[in-house]
Formats: structure tokens, sequence, C-alpha cells
């Protein structure tokens, strides 16, 4: 009866003791959007089946985060539900079971490896929240039950929140869902998806706040969209007009990365690590942020010199010139795109406040129903 | 005595009859850039170690675009040169070898596989235009003479510079350049790299001109970067302030990509692909447009809607609005990035004329001493 | 012992009246700005000797604003000061005093005209906040014991504050600082200068729910920057690096003023006009917007059709397709710079936390002793 | 039967023997454009009938330039027609004559002003070139033949065309119709209008260089936009979507316009002033940017400070740093407004290379009964 969350919570072995010690854990990226680009995943649907259609994309994209440094690496299983299982049959449980017990890096690597276990909890998604879907972790009342749920596991729970500083679907303050997800039992509190480094980080840093007035304590976790998404409202980035086929404009740089990895660790934040569009370099430019405080570079920095140090050698002088840590971190990238603008309107509840309030109003009145449903299920 | 230079001819076996038939060749990515993000080269030297040190995740990117619609998959072998395969010893050659060998989709595959060998031309890079480093397709000249010695293998010989429509570094105009380089003997004569979608394909444009004016017949190519750069000067994106590690904002959209696509055939270019940026999902792109065309859809279009209709199941219904054509290809995409502008100013010889002429006038002295040089390579 | 705090609040002749009948103000626009730009004014000093220098442009930019629709026009007195009057003698004193009682069109136009007189506490701003200069109306403690010295005068005051949504400098919001003034006895309350269009209005709205939660009643004003500064700090447009001599770019647009006018009049501001960079065509916007609650247009729009109609004997067909409000409304207008971003930083106090601290602090401490000099002020 | 050909060339006393001797003379900016936004002038018509019905406010205008300093100051009758004045009778002519003859400062000033008188020639824009309304100045052709009728009074001549580097609408490049005008008798040859800064100076160089291959000499002028149209196509900015009503994103700033008094000057061109969008202010910056040149400093520049010098009083430490010459030639100004792009597409012939062709062709078949119509004229 073990339970994962997948992007919302998971067990991870050992992550207490090491954050305990003032570790820092480097997470990993946006398994979806990553195979989307490498034609394993189909966006919209965005489910996982490329673990059992076509495994060595999928480790191979795992070997790259590890070398990139990741501490953790999450199970592919984003929007896994049971109905789709079945479907698939034996051979999909089997094979993802396989996948999962014989990685081939699980006992050669010294990282810290997920272990994750097929999720029943994923299975609300689509069937009690459909047609609204409202994502799980907007709502801190169903996050807040999720996390008593995986409590009884005993294992420690991580429970990040798709939200951002504005707080839940109902108006709860990021302050507040932290406590209330810490009262519930989880050691690991934060963000995930849905908003930019920046936000995220503000995002967070509320969340410390609201633990501080509250007098608890709990680690923090920051696993923003590799995307800058100013412009978003309040749910986040599916509203932008660019989700999901345009936002190339928007991708962050490693510096941009470096950048966000210093801040969050300024804030507290250990668990550090992206979501949705992070690549395996943006997750090397954190363990490359942070190689001071560790002690030790990733694997992949011996194909990246620090700061740009690689074009020292360049036959072009005004490319050396660019090996240097000042020119990246002040680079104001231009778009080349001087007929697009630089922010968009988001669409629907973004800026529609009739139809948030319908939509809350709605969930409102099913929230009693919601919880039995809830509970009826056989974790 | 076989020959190939890579990222710029390479021997194809039955293209000619293909091309000649009417049928559209889908070339691959861009290798170099798609593996530094990965993890596994270092920009700066841009060397293919990775072919030996990691041929799983070599494989893995050859499988994609493959899978991606490429008929065409070019050995990774950019910048590699004699003196560093000699370096790496008997390992390395044999690992090269053997990954080129025995290739596991080469029996299995309907597509057209490039047979390439080690090159020795690609040891001029370093050794001869050391500290210029003039990329060897800029100077029609010296590419003149490359496809001289290609030819006398026999194959058919693709000819692709690295130029926009001012022309090579020493003024000679596209169509011009296509004129020399099929009067040498080349088959197939295009751009690669260095310069965007549509700059490219201006500079196609006027080397078919040239050969119309010229009454000669050559097959088109088209290989350009992945990224938006209107404002690069003649020597193309290197120049550019971004170059290499702040590229992201001007990286295309497979909606780009689907015009490029569509522009180009209808340029009467055969030979469409991409360069430095192109990621699978960016050929992809290409082989949906052309489908009709071609026929068929490629294999990773079993992971991808065409024109975003994979998202007409989506529960918001401002995202479902958006599973249609005519949105994709109107929109335009923000940069998320108000603090930037959109477009830079190139360093070096793209602004400094005066740079520009001295290094012109630097090679010029040198031609004499260059084609000896070239001569005495043992092909 | 009249007073004047020009660009702050002023005697109305019958305004009460007339807003209380439900009739609409039109403000005028701004004269310092609008006079540098045609030479009289000097950027920085931003003193109004152009009144008795070159009387005939000044003028001639109040003839404008009246045709362009303005009920009000306010004395060109902005940082006039007794010291500096003092220094120019009687010439200056007289000659002011002969512009502001016998201005030729007072008797004939049908607006109401602002009758001010010779400011004292204007000489505040330079004696005794220099060198932090912080604008008198940036500090509600302040504006309260101005509405105070003005009430006294028996004459109706209006009260506008240069604020934001963040409210004033010692943090007192928006809502508060109005019922703060309306007590003291203002009769008309809102913002001028420092922020844009959509800020204003924001910052009124804010003001309006201060009062209705209070049970207070007062008529709304508003007169907003000529300026796009979506990016500015708590101090508004003076810390972002284009003050004062960059600011083309953020220019609006005559239909971003009907819609600032619409928006106004449908929170249920009555006193609608402008400040920096306002200039007649602007205020003509608003009259136009507004024509058919008020029941006439300016004079000024004899040159004018309404939502570009005036285009529709053009020449070229796709310059007739501009005249409609469609066109007009919906455009998004390029700023012809590419290599410029659509955003800045703020400078000083929009950005350094510290900095605004300590000036705060510094400013806290001597309050009493500013108000003992406010006093001894023979007005 | 003088003649006058507004905006496009005029007789100016004296000016010949200004130029030979090597004096600068600054032009006047763009009347139209700034009495609209005052209200006295409607867009569209753009017709100056301002002159006579509000002769203070064009009064006003000219004195503003002056000050600013102009050395010439063109007579406000662009677009007055024949029969538009018949229509107003006798009242008008006489009012512009009064107005043209007893200009107050005529006597007073040292500068030169232009003798302008009423126009024959200019009947022909809505007779003629109606329904097309091709601005006479965009073919060479006619204008060759207005500058022969214009030499027939014995004075010189100064013609510019309102032409890009693409040269007239027949393709005739800049450097032929320079040679073309000045074989017809022009002193003086430049361009006016429809391009913004840097265009009119790249297209001005092109006509130097046509006359120094043909051994001819002239006097160069200029007189650009005071709008950046870097998007703009042939036909310049009446094509672009913001044309006329959404410009202000693109008002050029008083140091783009020293830079470009800089540059122009440069070139050789010594007579230098502005057309549409050109404010009293933005003649200033020629006019203090050639200072050390000329020797003088404008009228004006009482009221500034060279290069933000007026700001180094300022009390904010931020805003006293930008009183210097580095700070503002550097500034890359904010558009403030994230949601627009950077440039349009322009409309029409811009875009069209089809519509272009038909209007070519069109006029070229009415050639000859141009000319016809033209010779008819009684001048």
């Amino acid at each position: 009866r073990t339970v994962i969350v997948n992007l919302f919570s998971c067990f991870l072995q050992g992550i207490l003791e090491r954050l305990g010690a003032g570790e820092i854990v480097i997470g990993d990226g946006g398994f979806v959007f990553a195979l989307e680009k490498r034609g394993y995943v189909k966006a919209g649907p965005w489910t996982p089946e490329a673990t059992v259609e076509h495994p060595e994309a999928v480790r191979q994209l795992h070997q790259e985060f590890l070398r990139a440094g990741s501490s953790v690496l999450q199970t592919f299983t984003f929007y896994a539900s049971e109905d789709k299982l079945e479907n698939r049959g034996n051979y999909v449980a089997e094979k993802i079971s396989v996948s999962k017990t014989h990685s081939p890096w699980a006992a050669e690597k010294p990282a810290l490896i997920c272990t994750c276990y097929l999720s029943q909890i994923i299975i609300l998604f689509p069937k009690y929240f459909f047609p609204s879907l409202t994502p799980f972790s907007q709502a801190v009342l169903v996050a807040v039950w999720a996390v008593e749920v995986l409590k009884e596991s005993g294992k420690p729970v991580a429970a990040t929140m798709c939200i951002g500083p504005e707080g839940d679907m109902h108006g709860v303050p990021p302050g507040q869902c932290a406590v209330q997800l810490v009262k519930a039992g989880a050691s690991i509190v934060g963000v995930n998806c849905h908003f930019d480094l920046d936000t995220a980080l503000e995002t967070v840093k509320l969340m410390k706040e609201g633990l501080q007035a509250a007098k608890l304590k709990a680690h923090l976790m920051s696993q923003p969209l590799a995307f800058h998404t100013p412009d978003c409202g309040k749910q986040g980035f599916i509203d932008l007009p660019e989700f999901p086929f345009g936002l190339e404009p928007r991708i962050v740089t490693r510096w941009d990365v470096q950048k966000y990895a210093r801040k969050a660790y300024d804030l507290g934040i250990r668990y550090i690590g992206g979501c949705c569009g992070f690549e395996p370099y943006h997750i090397r430019a954190i363990a490359e942020e942070l190689a001071p405080e560790r002690g030790f570079l990733p694997e992949a920095s011996e194909k990246h010199g620090s700061w740009g140090s690689s074009l020292s050698m360049h036959t072009k002088p005004w490319v050396r010139a660019r090996a240097r840590k000042e020119y990246w971190e002040n680079l104001k990238p231009a778009s080349g795109r001087p007929y697009c603008p630089s922010m968009s309107k988001p669409d629907g509840w973004g800026v529609t406040k009739g139809a948030r309030e319908l939509m809350q109003q709605k969930e409102a009145t099913s929230e009693q129903q919601l919880k039995e449903l809830f509970q009826k299920q056989k974790f």
C-alpha cells in the first residue's frame, strides 16, 4: 500500500538525514517536456508510456540528469493512472516494475535514488477532477489529505504545491499552505511547476515566513519551470498563449539557473531542482553554482567550463572575451524576434475573474463528496 | 582514400537517384548543440569524443532524429581530427569504427544511412586554419578544392557553405559560389549553419538564381540554425553576443520550422534539414509539414498531434481553443523577458569592417601556401 | 493668506456644485513637460518663469488645453517659490498677477477657470525637504496639514497625492490616505503624476474602497502620467533610467487615453485629467471618449475624426482600413527599437530597500520639527 | 509665376552663399504633425488651414523652431492647393499673404527666412495623382520636371525626395535620382520625410556617391522623420500599421537627434533638419550638437543643459548620476510596453510586391499623360 504522488511528493531514502546534516539535495528536471521534444511523449495527454515503450530513451534521460548532478531521480510516472495501466495489461506493469527495481545505475552511483512505487492517488486526477482537471496540488485541502495518507507509510513525505505567491485555488496564502502541510505530517514543503524561477522563490519565501510565524520547522524545496513567465496569472503557465508549443523564447539560460540556485540557497532552500523545461544542462548549472558549498562538481562538468571559460581558446578575440563570469551574468539575451512582444496576456482564469470564481464555487460544493471518494481508494 | 567533410559535404548512397526521382530528403539536426545540452560535448572545442566516450548517448540522439523523420544520419565527426584521434589511441579509432559499422538501425530501417568514413580533410581545420579558424566552408575557393578531392572518390558530392546572402568571406556572392561548386563537381549545393531559417532560404534562392543564369543544374540543400538571428552580420551567429550560452530566447518553435519546410519546398529545395539548435522535434516538424508530399508521417508523429490537435481534449476550454493550425501559425510568442531587447549588435567582423578587411587580407596572402598544404594531404 | 499647492490641490470655483450635479470635470495636461519640449522650461529646476518670460507661449498652451476640452486650467506655478519670486523682483510678481487676473479667455469661455494664487506652501519644497526633496504629496501627514491650512480659506479643497497602490512614503495605504485627507476637509481626493494610467486608476480604486469602508464621501480625481511605466517602483517614474530625457518610447497614444477615460468614468471618477506628458491631443481624447456622457465634443474635435475616421478618404486602401475603432483599439504599437528592452529596472529607492528605509527614518525623526516649521509659515 | 513645392523644394534667400561658405543650415521640424497634436490640423487631409484659422498657433510654432535654432522657416503650406484656397476665398489668400509678409520676427532675427509663395504645383497632388496619391517626390521623373519649372525663377532650387536606399517608385536608385535632379538644375539635393534618421543618412550617402561618380556637385540636405522606422518598406512609414495615430513609441529622443546631426555633418550634409514628428526640442538638439562648429548655441538652450547637465543639482543621487553625456548616449530606453512588439510588418506595398508592381505599371502607362497635364499648369 505504498503510494507516490509524482511531481508532488515522494518518499526519499535517507533524505531527512541528509538535509538534517546540511546537505544540498539537487533535484532532477522535467521529464515530460524533455521527452516530448525527443519524440517519446505526447503533449496534451502527457502520459508516461515511454517508460515501457522506449525504456532506453527514459533511461538515457535519467542518466543525463544523474550525470548533471541530480541527487534524486523521480520515477517517470506523471499522469500514470490505474485505468491506463490496466488498459495496457500486465506487460506495462511488469515493465515499469522491472525498470524500477533493476535500474542499472542504482548500485553503482553515489547518488540518492528515489524509490518510487506505482501510484493509485494519481488515478484521482482523471477520475474525480475531470472535467475541471484541477491540478491536485493547487488546492491545499487535497494536498493535506494526500500527505495524511502518505504519512501512514512511515516514510518522510515531501509535499510541493503548484502555487504562486497568491496562494492556492481557494485563496489560501502560501504561508498557510505550508503550515497545513507540515501539521499534516510533511517534512519537506515547497513548490513545483507552473511558475518561473523568481516566482517560485518568492512563494517559498512566503512559505518559510508562514512556518516561522507558526513556530514550525520543515525543509524547503523548489522545482520551478525553466521558462520565464512574469506575465502568468494565478493559474500559472498553462494559461499563457504560448503553452505548450510556443514556449521556446521563454527558456531560461544556464546563467539564469545559476542565479536561481544561489538565491534559493541563500533563502535556506536545500532541495533545489527544476520542473518542466529543465534539461540536463540546467540541472548541471545548479550543481556548478553550489559546487563550493557541496565540495564537488558533477560528472557532466568535464564537458563544461565554469562561466564560459571553455571559450578562452576561441580563435576570434571577441568570442574569447566572453570567457568570463561578468559577461554572462550581465548579458541581456535578445530574442531575435522583433515582431513578437515580451509578455502575453494569459487566457482563462488568469484574466477572467468570473470564470475563476465559478470554478472555485463548483469545487467548494463538491468538497465533501471529494473527500469520501478519496478515502474510499484502496491504498 | 575516402573522405568526408562533416557539416559540409558528404557521400550519400543512392541520394542522387532519390532526388532525381523527386523524393524529399530530410536531414538531421545539430549534434554538437544537442549533446552539449545533454552533457556530452564541451562548448568551445566542440569535439566529438562522445562517440567513443558515451556511444549510447550519441546512438540515442541518432535514434531520435531517425524516429523524427531524418532520411540521412551524419556521422558525428565535427571537428574530429587525425591528431586528436591519435592522442586517444586505437581505442578511439576502433570504437568509432564499431559504432559506424554496427549501427543497430542500419539494417532494419528504411532510411538512407550516410556512410561516412574518418576524415583527413577535417584535420585541416585546426592545423592550417589556426589561428584564424576560418570555417572551411566560408571561402568558396577552399570549398572548391574540397569538392575536387571528394569527387575523385567517384561518389556524388554535396557541398554546403556557411554563408548568407552577402556571400563568402571574400565577397563572392552566393550565386557565383554555387556555380563554382557545381563546376567543380558538386551534385548538391546549399547552405548550412551560421544563419537562421529565412536567411538560409534567401541565400539558397540566390544560389538557385546563379545556377539558372549559368544554365547549370544541381539539387538544392538547406540546413540552417534553429535560432532566430535577423541581427547577425556577415559572419553569422558566432559574432552575436549570445553565442553560445545565451541563445535560448532565439530558439525556433516547431511552427517556425513547419513554415520553413514549406517555403524551402516551394523554392525547389529537396534536401531539407537543420544544423545547430535543431532538436528531434524540429526535424519532425519538417517531416510533418511535408507528409502530404511524401505520403507518410515519421514514427515520432505517434506522439504528436498535427498543429496542436492533441490539445483538443484538454479540460480548460481556452487550452482546447489552441488545438488548431490558425492559432499556432499566427502566434507571436512572447519572450517573458521584458528587460531584454529583441535584437543585438554583433561583435567583431559583424561590426568592425577594418577587422574584417585585415582578416581577409591575411588569408589572401596565404592562399598559395594553403593550396600547397591542401594538396600535400594524403587522402 | 491665500495658498495654492500646485499639482496637488487647488481651489476651484463652483466645482463642488458641478461634480455634485454629476458633471464630468476634465483636467488639463502637463505644463512643465510640454513647455520643456517647446523650449521654455528647463528640465531639472522645472521652474515656471516662462509665465513672465514668454507669456504668449504659456497662454498658447493654455489655449490648446482649453480647446481640447479642459474644464479647468491650472495656473502654471509648479515649483514657484517665494524666494525665486523675490529674486526676480516686482516684475515677476506683477506679471504673474496680471496673467492671472487678466487671462483673456476667462470671460469668453464656458470653461471653469481655476483661480490660483501665489503659493507659500510651495516654498516648503526646496526649503525644508531639501536635500531629500520628498515630494510634498508623497507623505500623507504633510498633505493633511496642507488641507487643514487650505480649508481655512472657506473654499473647497481638492487634494491629490503622488502615490501608487503601495501607498505613501511611510507605507500608509491609499485607502487610509484618502480617509485622512477627507477627514481633514478635502472634498475631492485622488492622485496625480508619478505613475501611469492604469496604476493611477488602481490607486484611486483603493482610495474609493477605503472611503467606502469608512463610510466617508468625496469626489474622485485622477491625473496620471502620459507615459507607460509598469516597471516603476514605489517612488514612481523619477527613478526610471529614462527620466526625464528618454521617456519618448513610453508616451501613451490617444487610444490609451480613451481607454483610461472610460475606465476612470466607470470607476466613478469625475475629475479626469493628466499630468506630465499629457499634450492637448491627450486631453481631447478624454473629452471625445466622454462626449456621449457630456453631450458635446470639444472645439479641437473639428480637427479630429473619432477613432481614426479621418482616414476614410485616404488613397491607399490599407490606410483607409485603419479608419475604425477596432483597429486602433487593438493595435499593439511597435517601438521601432529592436535593440531596446520593454522595461527598465528603476534606480534608487525603487530597488534599494535599504536606501528607502534610511530615508524614511530620517524623515520620521524630523516630523515634529517639520510641523513646527510648517506652522510658522505666514499664509 | 513663382512656385513652391513645400516639403520638397524651396527657394531660400542667400542659401547658396551660406552653404558655399561652409555654413551649416538648420532646417525646421514637422508642422502638420506638431499642429495635429496641438489641435489645429486634421490627420488624414493634413491641410494647412490653421494658417488662417489660428495664425497665432502657427506663429507660435514658427517662433519655437526659430528659438530652437532653425535657420530656415518653411511656410506652412503642406497640401495647400489652389482649389482649397479658392474655396476659402480672398480671406485666406489675404491672411496667408499677411502672415507671410508681416512675420514679426522677420526683421529682428538673424535667421534666414524662407520666402515662400503660394504654390500651384502642389495642386497636382490631389488633382492628378488621385487616387494613387503617389507623393510627388517619390518619382524622380516628376521631381525633375518640378525642378525645371522652379529653375525658371532664377532662384536656387533645393530638391528633396521621399525615398529610401531602394530608390524611387520605379526603382531608380538614390545616386541616379541625385544626378538627374542636379542635371535638371537643383543646387541642393537630399531626402525628406517617410524614413527615419539612419535610413535618411544612408540614402543621402548613396546620393552623394552617385554625384561623385558622375563628377557632379551639389549641397546635401536631410530632413527625416522623428520616428524610428527600421521596419518600414519601400514606401515608408505610411504603410506601417501605427501610422498616423500609434507612432508614439517610435518617437526619437533628443539624443538620437544629436547622434543623427553628428553623423549627417560627418557625411558632408550641411542642410540638416527634420520632418514629421520633429518638435522644437529635436531641432534644438541639432543646433546643440553642432554648436562647436557653428560657434553659438540657439536661444532655447538657455532652458537646456548640454547632455542632461541640468540634472546635476537633483536631490536624488541616482538622478544626479544621469547628468552626463555617457549616460544618455548609451541609454537603451524602454518602451514600457511589454505586450507590444519592437517592429511591425508594413501594410500594402511594403509587403505586397504584386500590389506595388500593379501600381508602378499604372503609373508608367500614364507618364505621358501626366507630363502633358503638368505642362498645362499655369505657373
